[in-house]
């Protein structure tokens, strides 16, 4: 698990992934840290934080919405999307916020 | 813990709130439980999801910026605030974000 980000100034973004397991874990967690790891190499990374398995909240935060499209976008990381949704989540929810302060 | 929050179609705002705990639990868990419950009664409330013990991440949904000014000025949840920041949290942080999509 990750600690409390320590984030900038707001305005900046905050991607709020909250989800249930799926029967299929085969994967998850290497693919996890993996996305962890890729996602702070990207431009206007700021920060992720994460709790809990059943549901399951990831907090990733971003300079901007561009950088959350292109984080989106990134080719690895669309194949972890599509496994998550076909494998590893039960159900998820996927919410994309302004942090005002 | 708490499912998938069934919020309406944005905008509306989120609270997220993530804490590590402090060493004295005592009277924690009876108090978020009360604390959820009155949430869930304040006009706005749309609704909470909370993941993990160390860290915890809390995200409580809202009608607008007003709604939430409101559940921080309750008086029991005042008391509450005092009590985590003196006793039941180690170190906590509390992002208002409004979200988008």
């Amino acid at each position: 698990m990750l600690p409390i980000a320590q984030t900038p100034e707001p305005p900046y973004y905050a991607v709020v992934f909250t989800s249930h397991p799926g029967a299929d874990q085969d994967g998850y967690a290497e693919t996890a840290h993996r996305m962890v790891a890729l996602a702070s190499r990207q431009p206007g990374f700021l920060g992720i934080e994460a709790a809990g398995s059943d549901p399951q909240i990831v907090v990733s935060y971003w300079r901007d919405a561009e950088a959350i499209r292109a984080w989106k976008a990134h080719a690895e990381h669309q194949l972890a999307q599509r496994l998550g949704r076909e494998r590893w989540y039960g159900a998820f929810r996927v919410r994309v916020c302004k942090v005002e302060r």
